[in-house]
């Protein structure tokens, strides 16, 4: 069933716990002939790192990824793309007193019901740590959508009632604030502001939510196939495949459904490119295929599970039991913000995939 | 790429565009010795029936499906099942007019650059009328789930501005209350407001866009396999496929990234059926996987596309033109109506699938 | 599992059973632009057809597929094609009195085993009648190929212990030729000695086996896919889905296991189509990736189970019984004569996908 | 496309080339709950090993494999297992006299083409050594399949000219004598045969080709999954996405063409375990469903293509030249010894995937 694969060209498969020895992924399907080495991706990752910031959790590792194969004299080969990370700070000893507890909020009821085992060593393979094998992958898709002038950004819209207030930019400037925002804001205002909800929240032991804006350009016409391959039907996978989320929109989202159709619509133009939609209230697709129109779209994040306060629970035998945080977890107090850079990523390996499976659309 | 089909053990393909021959489905990998037939799925094509009302256009086909394969005497042989739908009422001789322009919120231009060639009448390959077909395998799937004593049901939750307000019942109450409404909607009061709002619409030769919500019950604690086919990744891929939908909501949604991890957090007790969350503000999952509580979310519908209003478009060399529906254009003012069936028929089908994946989760 | 599909962008979904109402094929990710009718396919199923000569089964029925989806004006669209072929000289009556009999050589006994439940009509799904969807995908598929250039044919080579003993001539010849002979064998001689032996063991209420070869040229360098979807990988693998068949070779085959490196490596040269292997031991792969000289196996066939002669076998419970055919039974003496068509479109079938599969190979 | 994956719900990912930092394997889809350790894996690494006799080529390395993933205190947590193997002998430099030419019988000339680069050093991910990832996830599957008492062997049935002349044993016997030849043939007679024969090879700087037979006992009626995933058309792949194999056969294979359906029809009979074919002309299927009787078939293997004779060959711009191995070449003069553990762990592949489809089979 290969369900830790994404992706049907462009293919990914991640693997490793939390806790457990490394993390990597392989990478299938990645044309040969494409410049990429190590420190495409370590620049990806650090830019997910943990410890970058208050706002974030204080695990001190710095992820160093290696290519461990499918390249070959700097470019790519065809041949699969295995990159490796191993786990340094990885300190699973604190985990030994919540072992028999249900963690609110967390997998480890629904994995062990599943499998009848658990790897409770810091989430296992259910933890966020997950993603930054997404991350590195990201980084190769980037590189390819690079090459066909397609740029991916992300970017924290809203935590917890603070949201950006005017999003109208290029992306250039997009990725440029969102780049020296701690907290991936490209709004400043709205930043302080989040930065001081978020302060609040963990004075109270608690934890936030958070929405997370991205936008792609360059986008040519025609990526996405029908029916079941829609556009915005993998992006919805790809973001509800992270940890954390709870919903989806592409273009005006959820709003849409209490327009109008003579608002909703965009009507057709001709633009220097061709003909376009003249706005973009779709968010970039028509019929689950790119008109060529940034593709835009939302992705709603809960509050952090892990938090201070004391929560109830039961044991593994379905005793009632308190459950308060080992002294010393790091976790972070809003999940979202470190997320911003694992959309990008997700937003690239779906783009990617996309643009591959394109060209077998005409003879 | 497999763009037609959806699933991995369940799995369906659809074919057929909205003016041609016919349109069909195969399904693959339905277990044998299910009792299936005829009768079964064009009862669950009535419901999505157009025509019924009013309030979906007054196209009077009644779809009529037939079984050609994969069930002898009675029940399934594990063989693929094809079922048949024959296009009846499919006059296409007034596409003629428009088959040069662009349709504001349609596909025919994504379609066009895409592949070259579209099929213009009546939207082709990329109208709703390819989720009869969904419908149809649908009616097989919940056949499979009533087997497992799982329960499916969506309703109209929103139209425009106008909401349902109350929305805790039993499931059997609301599937009985949905059937009872020319709408899907339970609550008699907003299904009025609906109506009243859809007819002003009309009136303005405009059109509304909604809100379907789904609600499953029975599911055993274990469905969905991290880490890429989590069972909402599966839903919101399953919803973001259908024509017309821009936003997808498993839980709480959007509404989860405003609260804090303290509210959000459903804690864990002891119940009659072993160890269940207290709450429910998840939406029936935990790390991907089903919780044993029932699994609920939302869909958002863009209003319907084709409205009577005059619209600003251009023709296929870009040249400018006003794009008006040919008369006698039939086209429901809300497709979120029709779309509540087949949020049914997708939510049926993701389950029937992940169930058969979860046989192999343990020795 | 998608146990009923074939290939990863030129994929296809089979359907039916022999005796129900109808059997088809949906062809998914056929580009957009191939000029294809219903005239084309049943050309190919002609070539297919049962009651042809005395050397296959006298059964009358001449197969009309039509398309019902996927082509608009003469050309694909890129949505699926839906092929119908509708069963209708299909007396299952005969089948009742041995309903209840294991039948030596056939799929019944597994089936039952499997599935619990069998359509024991005419063999059900296990019947080679299925292949009928794999020739009118292979018309597809081979207009495909016209478009590149490729051709493929496929001959009968031996038929119990006499065989081809020429071979050597060019595509067009072998094609003429075979096309020429009531049992698909471009060699005379060998024709009349073939016809020969099949009258003998049909006196004696039994049947043959056979090989067949099969041939195909135009290829570029570079289809296959290392290290799983290697081209005679995926060849082995449509050979051996077919009923009947027992072995697979590409190249020299089993013969090669005796022969030494020196004999059977094929030395470099540089022809006008710039490198390429002198000779062709390998049969036209090397690493798994065509090499642009002809793709050449052969494809061993077991003789027909069904046989006149009394069989011993036992019924559903098990006990003793004598397996006697029913009176009227059709089938052929020799089954490889009609999977020469078979053999060709599967081999079509693979160059399709490998041909689409290569697009994504370099950047 | 996956090319580097095989297996649909036990599923490998295989990554490395020979002489990069790595090569590993991702096993998706193992159910939890199973017992495996390093250990088990290197144990059958050590039988594929290479400087085990003068038969194979005396590359010294031992391959030391790690489990990465997927396994908590000592048993499978359902996540993917991840297995490393280093590349501690690979010394690259001696290739570099040979990078510009085209080597008869290898790949080189096709990856180049087909990617426009190729990683020269030892074969790259055309080498033979990707195999041991093979091995390594074959030990995962052995131990799954030991789980459901099924057994698998492979051994040595002809080399050159010589054949293993009685093979009528026990699987045990089978496997005991197995082990204990150095090339892996349990005929002790023919196995001295053919050790002369592959010494007076490689006096004549040349090389053999062989056959490697399977037997898997213990299989349950029903495994395999008609009509495209037929239990012997997924060995038929297994088996030719091997490096240097022309050909498979299952029971009869080649011989069965030259029979009669009197003589091949395995009549049925009751027997302890139930119904079950008396004889096993089959090998172990009908209409690619296990019928519980031992299931057997043959691969082909080509004579190694690294001799030491001077070959004709071109260089990269199509130049004739002399093909001559470099100095301290390593290379088997059989290829087909080291594969014997290799098709055993294709076989133990095939079944385990078998094993878990067949669960969904039936309601």
């Amino acid at each position: 069933m290969a369900a830790n694969s994404f992706g049907k060209i462009f293919r990914i498969t991640t693997w490793g716990e939390s806790h457990g020895k490394a993390i990597g992924v392989v990478i299938d399907g990645c044309p040969a002939g494409l410049p990429v080495d190590d420190t495409l991706i370590n620049a990806e990752l650090d830019r997910r790192a943990p410890g970058k910031t208050p706002y974030t959790s204080p695990r001190t590792e710095k992820d160093t990824a290696e290519i461990l194969s499918g390249v070959f004299e700097g470019v790519t080969t065809g041949a699969p793309i295995s990159i490796i990370i191993p786990n340094r700070d990885a300190d699973s000893s604190k985990y030994e007193p919540i072992k028999n507890l249900m963690r609110p909020g967390h997998a480890n009821f629904t994995y062990l019901e599943k499998y009848g085992v658990f790897d409770y060593r810091g989430g296992g393979r259910s933890s966020a740590r997950e993603t930054a094998c997404r991350v590195a992958a990201g980084a190769i898709a980037k590189r390819l959508l690079d090459h066909f002038n397609i740029q991916v950004v992300a970017y924290m819209e809203q935590i917890g009632n603070v949201a950006v207030t005017e999003r109208k930019a290029s992306l250039e400037v997009l990725q440029n604030k969102t780049q020296q925002s701690p907290i991936f804001c490209p709004d400043q205002a709205a930043q302080d502001q989040m930065m001081l909800a978020i302060d609040k929240a963990k004075d109270h032991g608690d934890s936030l939510g958070g929405v997370v804006r991205f936008v792609a350009e360059g986008l040519p016409v025609g990526l996405g196939d029908p029916v079941y391959e829609k556009l915005e039907a993998n992006l919805a996978k790809a973001m509800l495949s992270l940890p954390a989320t709870k919903g989806f929109e592409i273009g005006e989202g959820f709003a849409a459904s209490a327009s109008r159709g003579s608002e909703h619509n965009d009507p057709f133009t001709t633009t220097n490119e061709g003909i376009r939609p003249e706005t973009n209230f779709a968010g970039g697709t028509l019929g689950g295929i790119s008109t060529g129109l940034p593709l835009e779209g939302r992705v709603a994040f809960k509050p952090t599970s892990s938090i201070k306060k004391t929560q109830k629970t039961v044991d593994h035998e379905g005793k009632e039991a308190a459950f308060v945080l080992p002294e010393g977890s790091r976790h972070d107090p809003c999940v979202a913000i470190r997320a911003v850079p694992i959309v990008e990523a997700m937003v690239a390996l779906v783009l990617a995939d996309a643009l591959l499976m394109n060209r077998s659309a005409r003879l």
